[in-house]
């Protein structure tokens, strides 16, 4: 508990940044761990100065951030140019994001954070200044493998201790069905049984698994992935001793009572995952990236670009970020 | 108003019969409006005594139920054997199953009932008897159809005004790009809005359409066919001057505050309809068919063979299913 969180302030055009400044000026009243930015010092100091919101900036990166945080906000300076223009992505600000990101892991790696809460960024944005991983998650995975083969990178959706996970995640619905095979099933919840435990504390984590097609199948008559990929793969891991069961009918899975006798319920892609969690979180479901040797949460939003500088962008789902990476690592 | 509900038995076997008698008993307590069961007499009967409910029975039929409904239940008798074998499906009650429904669309399509409530059946039961519709609601939708063609029913889950409709339902989801036609959408919604006046009232109906893909796959990044099929779909409507919006990213379309700006979501799958009535509602969502001459509601399980002769089963759903047929009928 004696180190900070870091945070990455993610792309200067979106909401991440006016959402940092607007929590940091609220940390006494919400009780806020003390973190530190991975960011553009003076951009961070434009900006706050459009909403209108008073701070002070201390350059101390995380070694300072602790002392500092009560009275300024610690910043891990990134060098650049990061023009505060709210809205407009800009190839001159690339360099400086994906540093941040670089500084933020590497801090969190090597111990000088507890955990990394990242702001979201805008792939398009960074493609000029050499960006050339299919997202953010998979930019961490390659960092944290620093030059190895990285693990897997697996999503999780949290809300309180209702949990999801896709097991495909941006891809079209037409390609799902090819895309899981029994390997990927099973490598993916061996990353959630892993973490569950590693990164939750729950000894004996219990697992559902959704099944692909609807009411799992019936049984071969609405689709056979469930009964010759979904189920061979549980089996597989029920071998290895991980608690899991399925495939379950997705339909009923997620009545929160059922979801909630879960330690987490493995999705089979994006919206089976995704609709249940934001239909019981509104705003504020946490995105957590499993498989990774930190901890990582991010708000489960993007840029929101027609947003940013307007100072009316929810903070919720940022602040539930914080606050889960807080709890994963306040007992180390 | 002076007319009764028609409630057709559904499979004996399962717990249809036992949750029509555990309401009946309570009807004073719930303040139902009067319905009348076409189903076997004898049956029920034993099926009451199985479960200690004391029920006085009269044969009716619905012209008269309103009279009798306070001090016993109306029953429109069907002949055959139905055997009280909770559980134990069985080819000789099969006939009287088919006819059940049959009489109760007939009673229903002439006047002689409000609307129809059925409960759940079970078509492996039913093969035996020469049944051979896709499902209960197709069976129906030929009945209504008197030898005609009969138009595409539609199937509507309700919880409250949060209401889902899928536009294909028990198929894999690897046939659902294929499936998805822009005719199919352009029908189905048409239906949706069509009834949505006829049915429920609301004079402009405001209808939102989920996305196929992921984030309604972002312009084309994930997957085309939200570019090519639901997009033009939804166009077309809007020209025919249906009140309709999409593709609209899923997952966020069914946070409930964005949910109930609309008086429909119309979803592309079955889970992507499901997932979020039945996690918002949890067990008392609402089957509507939609595109029929008659109302036609039914609780949102099936026959639960388990739990049938036992008193245990749930009434919430076909509590919900009568009480919604009534509402929709109370000012013809």
């Amino acid at each position: 508990m004696n180190k900070p969180l870091a945070i990455s302030m993610g792309e200067p055009a979106g909401v991440g940044p006016d959402i940092i400044l607007a929590l940091h000026a609220r940390r006494a009243e919400l009780e806020l761990a003390p973190f530190c930015v991975f960011g553009h010092a003076e951009f961070l100091k434009a900006r706050a100065q459009r909403l209108g919101i008073p701070v002070d900036i201390a350059t101390v990166g995380p070694a300072g951030a602790m002392d500092v945080f009560a009275h300024a906000l610690p910043v891990a300076d990134i060098e650049g140019l990061v023009p505060d223009h709210p809205g407009q992505t800009s190839p001159v600000s690339a360099g400086a994001v994906i540093r941040s990101i670089e500084a933020a892991v590497e801090a969190t790696l090597t111990g000088g954070c507890r955990a990394l809460i990242t702001a979201p960024i805008h792939k398009g944005a960074l493609y000029h200044a050499g960006f050339k991983h299919p997202g953010h998650t998979e930019f961490l995975a390659e960092l944290c493998a620093a030059g190895g083969k990285p693990r897997l990178p697996v999503m999780m959706l949290a809300h309180g201790g209702l949990r999801a996970v896709p097991v495909t995640i941006h891809v079209p619905i037409r390609d799902v069905p090819d895309l899981l095979t029994k390997e990927l099933i099973i490598e993916t919840i061996r990353v959630v049984a892993h973490d569950l435990k590693l990164r939750f504390g729950i000894a004996n984590p219990h697992i559902g698994v959704a099944g692909l097609n609807p009411h799992a199948g019936e049984g071969g008559a609405i689709g056979r992935e469930d009964l010759e990929i979904v189920g061979p793969a549980v089996a597989q891991l029920q071998f290895e001793g991980i608690g899991v069961e399925g495939p379950l009918p997705a339909d009923t899975l997620f009545y929160p009572t059922h979801w909630a006798s879960f330690d987490a319920v493995v999705a089979m892609y994006h919206d089976q995952a995704l609709i249940p969690i934001k239909t019981v979180a509104f705003e504020d479901a946490v995105n957590v990236t499993l498989g990774l040797p930190i901890v990582r949460t991010s708000p489960d939003h993007g840029t929101a670009f027609d947003l940013a500088g307007t100072g009316r962008a929810s903070a919720a789902s940022f602040l539930a970020a914080i606050r889960m990476a807080d709890a994963m690592t306040a007992h180390p």
